[in-house]
């Protein structure tokens, strides 16, 4: 078993870099507080005897040796980025859950045959850059390094030249490293285990999603002066837009999720109608069709709302992963791991995405998750508790350890 | 008659102050731009042998005396700052246009028995910090001087830290001045005069106006896997009072607009449900009896949708002011002059506010409008011609001149 006191140590010092305003993080990605965040972990990598490569997206990988020189390694990881109001252990769990994995093994003097290697994959909530899961996308070569390079935050900064400016750009090519398996340990973010009171989720699936980032334009105006019947009203067309989002989602229950995170009016100003209104369509299924089906629904009826009031509507995908099927085995072997230790557990859906999702194209990869208190995550109250982050690194230590063949 | 060139070639000096992305000006109260402006307009003041005071709200007063040491003065005067993305005319026009007729005065060594005070009032606009007209506000009684100091930008700054950061807190009380009368010059910033194909509008009376600021309380969540059924999606919320004000402002046809010009969704990152949504609602109409309706019909409705979807709704009224009646005596006298000088006019609401609604509380007050292009206000696109411009400045030239007793 892990050493549950150790890893709760260990979340609680990260969680000290990058404060929220309200008990969480924001520690976004490649700001100095994700720069100071990726210092700490490196610093109890090198107290764990293991060696460090980062890549050319910034990806950090911190590897103990295996025993057999030509076996491929097995990967365990997530992200140490967060949302600007984000939780202390959406991803920071699963980095230094994997950190607790290796810990263990040194603790225990365990030898492996595979190398085991943690993995800090840079950018994966796509809050600062769009889209999210970025450098695990470009590692599984569905993003060239250019496009994550020119991708901007809302200043205008490219994740190229911020990745520089942080001091975290390495040598390694991208994608280079060939992965024996891959896992995952992450909070489920949503409220499922919880409700049905179980301490793992075997993640059977993950959900596909399309972010669709909307342009609207309108006539900027006076709001006092302009008469109704002259109004070109590109925050009307958003709301319409927003309800009909709303409704092609519950038209699509259940398996299916839509809503709107952004929004942003230029000038933004009480009394001038906007010019511009730009805002992004979140919408999620596990079902390919449906996901297609939702997207060409909103598609076409945004362009009908904005035409019928005479704004200019244009649509950009800066976002997109399909619905993913885990490894079998791998799916197995957690599955057996979580009822071995006496762990309740149930087979789960992710409703998120996660850097799993893109090596789950290269590699075999699952993931493991945990509950968190109310479903609650992306909000700086996100909770859990010592017990449930034990559990599922345990669970998580004997899948990986069987994987890398102890 | 007034100097068409030397009024025009103002308007387009100061309109190098502060310039916008696309033509237009970005010149926002108690920015640098603004501090500035106003450095431009004094050395103006100083050169026409004007004396040169200013308020505790930084309202600038420029006077040309008169033969009668008991008279009190006409002033005559608007605003120089600007909306984020505003015109070169808004506000900036009723300034010049005062310098102007007392430039005229000075070419024509005409003596007034009243002294002639030309006027820059603070914070007309209200985009930097709400509500709008504030330093006429407070000239009038109608706000406290610390109720003006606290009001704070998007970016916590307060008014009275900034207007002594931009070094142009003066030393007067503010509304210790008494008025002769107050006449005030603007572009119409709306469709009608063009439409009517007339130079001048003869304002009778001016919309009354209420800023909602409604503040959403919903639960931030994760866009992905929070189930629709969970969610307490402040967003979706904003969008249903947005079409809702939209039918209570159509419902109440004509004599009345409402919309919103600012939202804010917080952490506003793509894959978080808002936690919190800020939106000032606009609605306007010059009858009193249907503004107050309207209000009291938003929000009701408002906190109906909100608790529908179990989100938290408070509204707080961020601007205000009742519809106004312009002096009988000075709207007679600015029609007299445009029939006069052979101008086109007709009689005018306007559906903005302006100072002149302040300043009607304490004097004779009244305006005089122009038409501009497509009625295209508040957007950088904001047109005139110089002939517009000098025939409205004509009309002030002989309303003024007659009221100040040449
Ligand atoms: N796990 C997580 O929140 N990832 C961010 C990408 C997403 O929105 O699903
Ligand atoms: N004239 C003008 O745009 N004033 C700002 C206040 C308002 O919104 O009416």
């Amino acid at each position: 078993r892990i050493n549950p006191d150790r890893l709760w140590d260990s979340l609680m010092e990260m969680a000290k870099i990058g404060p929220g305003v309200a008990g969480g993080n924001n520690r976004q990605t490649l700001t100095d507080a994700d720069g100071e965040g990726r210092h700490l972990f490196k610093r109890w990598c090198d107290a764990a005897g293991l060696e460090t490569g980062i890549d050319k997206m910034g990806t950090m990988f911190a590897r103990r040796e295996g025993t057999d020189p030509n076996a491929l390694p097995v990967y365990v990881g997530s992200h140490l980025d967060t949302q600007p109001t984000g939780g202390k252990y959406d991803g920071v769990l699963g980095v230094l859950a994997g950190l607790e994995v290796i810990r263990t093994l040194n603790d225990l003097g365990l030898k492996t045959k595979h190398p085991v290697v943690v993995t800090n994959w840079t950018n994966e909530e796509g809050a600062r850059f769009a889209p999210a899961m970025l450098a695990s996308g470009v590692f599984a070569g569905v993003h060239t390094l250019d496009y994550a390079y020119s991708r901007k935050d809302p200043d205008g900064k490219t994740f190229g030249d911020e990745l520089k400016r942080v001091g975290w750009l390495g040598d390694e090519e991208v994608g280079a490293r060939k992965m024996h398996a891959y896992f995952e340990y992450h909070i489920e973010q949503g409220p499922i285990l919880e409700a049905q009171n179980k301490q793992i989720g075997v993640v059977t699936h993950g959900q596909g999603l399309w972010w669709l980032e909307f342009t609207l334009v309108g006539k900027e105006a006076h709001t006092g002066s302009t008469p109704m019947n002259m109004r070109v009203n590109a925050g009307l067309a958003m709301a319409r837009i927003f309800e009909m989002v709303q409704k092609v989602a519950m038209d699509n229950q259940p398996g299916a999720v839509g809503g709107v995170g952004q929004v942003k009016f230029s000038p933004n100003s009480r009394n001038v109608l906007p010019g511009t209104v730009i805002f992004t369509v979140d919408i999620r299924s596990p079902e390919q069709a449906k996901l297609d089906r939702m997207r060409a629904a909103i598609e076409t009826e945004a362009a009908r709302i904005a035409k019928e009031l005479g704004v200019g509507c244009s649509v950009e995908a800066v976002g997109h992963f399909d619905p993913v099927t885990f490894d079998p085995t791998l799916v197995a072997r957690v599955r057996a791991a979580a009822e071995k230790l006496g762990y309740s557990h149930m087979n789960i859906i992710s409703g998120a995405g996660h850097d799993a999702c893109w090596t789950a194209r290269v590699a075999p990869s699952t993931m493991v998750m945990c509950p968190c208190v109310d479903g609650l995550s992306h909000n700086e109250a996100e909770d859990i508790s010592k017990e449930w982050a034990a559990a599922g690194c345990d669970v998580l230590f004997h899948a990986v350890a069987e994987t890398a063949e102890i």
